[in-house]
């Protein structure tokens, strides 16, 4: 039987449009806010001029020509010659998961380093793709010694070991030197997350031997959310080509998503325009400022923070050897109900900072000063603005 | 044994910087493109506009209600009171992910109409999640009868049918009427892809019974790629509900994600503001102008287009009553290599069509009318520009 499918109703029969959601909204209007918590931080006003510019296709050769620079431009700032480094077209947990969706298959053991919220997220996302998960802890705003990570990969001996760089919940950065050199003697993937530092502290991913990398753009490169940059080293690709079955995972499939960004330049998803201008802009001011520089800047605007905290007799959480300058987690002093200054600053001043996640729930405030925001003058209206409320 | 962390090399003794991959990139300047292909369409300026403006915070309370906004634009231009109405942050693909993710269990038996590119992607994706994918097949330009579903929902009895409204490779619009009824007579869900019927052809979701459906926002929305809307029935959650084990796939899982853009509001990941900004903005635009205002411009304007190829003597791919005027697919005429013509409309025109798809490769150009590109004004520059190209 060869069914003649049915030619759709014409207007008159169609069921009737309700109007019951159809929101009268205003004008979008938004708050003049200061970036000072944990991220997204303040887009840089070019960074948000590119955003706006008129879109092309996503197979254009104009754009092409901008995901060859967007790609060379990452390779700087994360100083890799990998060959698969791209922004992901999503958030800096899309990258997350993309790193250990390609590469963790059923059964790998794959040991993370818990000294934050950030290691307890990669604990579910690589139990979901099967990974065996062995765990090392440290309290929440230290860091793992070398010798403590040799320990645990002769326990466990590990497919992967996964780390975080700079833990956005606790504000610790944790060395990597070394760290490579241990993965490759245990034949190890060295898997890390570069969140909160890429950018904005030293960080050299071909010299540290770091294998998958991600990051997020609305840190300290500052790019609005919604593109996460990630880069793979070859053994990283060697192991996801060694895959017995597909990559359980169709948006972050890099076996697809490499040959957009690759020379075949083959369809996969429609690219975020626009925020791949973004991107390449944001990018464009860290090759300008250079990554010394950047780096020096981060810590000196950092570092009048954390004078101006300890004149008003507050602590920081982090000592100072291991202490990010892009996010500073800052006791709240005995007696201050930490949630009311954060209300406060944001009603009174437009100014957001971060209370604590897990842990350090209602013990720290989290304060971010990343990218274009890592300037003097927003330490000191920050400063300035806590003063007031807290009475000083 | 209590390990001392080495305190990281001072600025002396790093690696030095590379400056191999600092690259001296110019401002960033693209083509004014007039985007007439499969998607993107060129974001209504608007958008671009919203895209463009000052962050906040993901969790601020300006964003909150921008938010709520959203979510209640969508349902009117989705026509659901679904409570689970949201913005994904990624493109159509990541939104139609996040549909068979969340809903299919390993063994779980899925129909998928088969008459385009984008049921092929929908069997890829729901066979990663462990389904046990059966396909209904039509040549490509075709739309299902109701008589050949209830035949395959009879022979395979499945947990889900999956169709596609309106195939970007194809230029059809499978009718629903009834569809909605049938699934629950085998107490199936309807999964439905809506990319390039959303805000251009009349779409009913909850008239028609739809489960799960998701869309993009680059085509008849005038949004940028780059977020994606999504919705869940009472059923579809039920199912979600009732899961044995996680959603294989963290980003997207809505079990986390509705928590979010719940009344929880609990940070899961970090949005893309900015793109939620611009989502609101073109989902006002549709609510300014009203759903049957909107659904009938993109008609006249198709068909517009239509008359106009037919007085060249070009001829559309699908049957008129079948035919979406979003998305047209147009025969090559005899003789005139297709690729060629779509080389010299953007080096002479900066007009992008797109090529065909799989079985339509080489055979049909595919042209786009959607959102604000849906204006007499456009459809007449393509068919002097093309008048052109083809020497008439």
């Amino acid at each position: 039987m060869v069914a003649t499918p049915t030619a759709p109703p014409s207007a008159a029969s169609r069921p009737a449009v309700s109007d019951r959601h159809r929101l009268q909204a205003a004008q979008l209007d938004v708050p003049t806010r200061l970036l000072l918590g944990p991220g997204p931080s303040n887009a840089h006003p070019r960074v948000l001029q590119a955003l706006g510019m008129r879109q092309v296709g996503h197979l254009d050769p104009a754009f092409i020509e901008l995901m060859n620079e967007t790609q060379e431009l990452l390779r700087y700032v994360w100083q890799t010659d990998n060959e698969v480094t791209i922004p992901v077209s999503g958030t800096g947990s899309a990258a997350m998961e993309a790193t250990l969706a390609n590469t963790v298959e059923p059964g790998d053991k794959v040991l993370i380093g818990i000294n934050g919220y950030f290691g307890l997220r990669l604990t579910d996302m690589a139990e979901r793709y099967g990974a065996d998960v062995k765990q090392i802890f440290k309290p929440w705003g230290e860091v793992f010694s070398l010798e403590e990570l040799r320990a645990a990969m002769e326990e466990h001996r590990p497919a992967m070991l996964a780390l975080v760089h700079a833990e956005t919940s606790t504000g610790a950065c944790q060395p990597f030197e070394g760290v490579g050199d241990l993965c490759r003697e245990f034949d190890c993937l060295l898997l890390a997350d570069t969140v909160t530092s890429i950018g904005g502290v030293p960080l050299f991913v071909d010299e540290w031997g770091i294998d998958m990398v991600y990051a997020g753009g609305q840190k300290a490169l500052s790019c609005p959310p919604g593109i996460a940059p990630l880069s793979f080293s070859d053994r990283a690709l060697a192991k996801l080509n060694a895959r017995k079955s597909k990559v359980p995972n169709w948006y972050l499939d890099l076996s697809l998503v490499g040959k957009y960004w690759g020379s075949d330049r083959t369809y996969h998803h429609t690219a975020p325009i626009n925020m791949n201008y973004a991107m390449r802009e944001c990018l464009r001011l860290v090759a300008e400022e250079g990554l010394e520089e950047r780096w020096a800047r981060h810590q000196s605007t950092g570092e009048l923070l954390w004078e101006g905290l300890a004149d008003m007799g507050i602590e920081c959480h982090v000592a100072k050897e291991f202490r990010l300058p892009t996010l500073t987690t800052v006791k709240i002093p005995e007696g201050v109900d930490g949630k009311a200054v954060c209300k406060q600053l944001l009603a009174d001043y437009n100014i957001e900072i971060g209370g604590g996640l897990g842990e350090l729930g209602g013990k720290v405030w989290r304060v971010g000063l990343m990218g274009h925001n890592s300037r003097p003058e927003t330490v000191v209206t920050l400063l300035a603005a806590l003063k007031k409320v807290l009475g000083k």
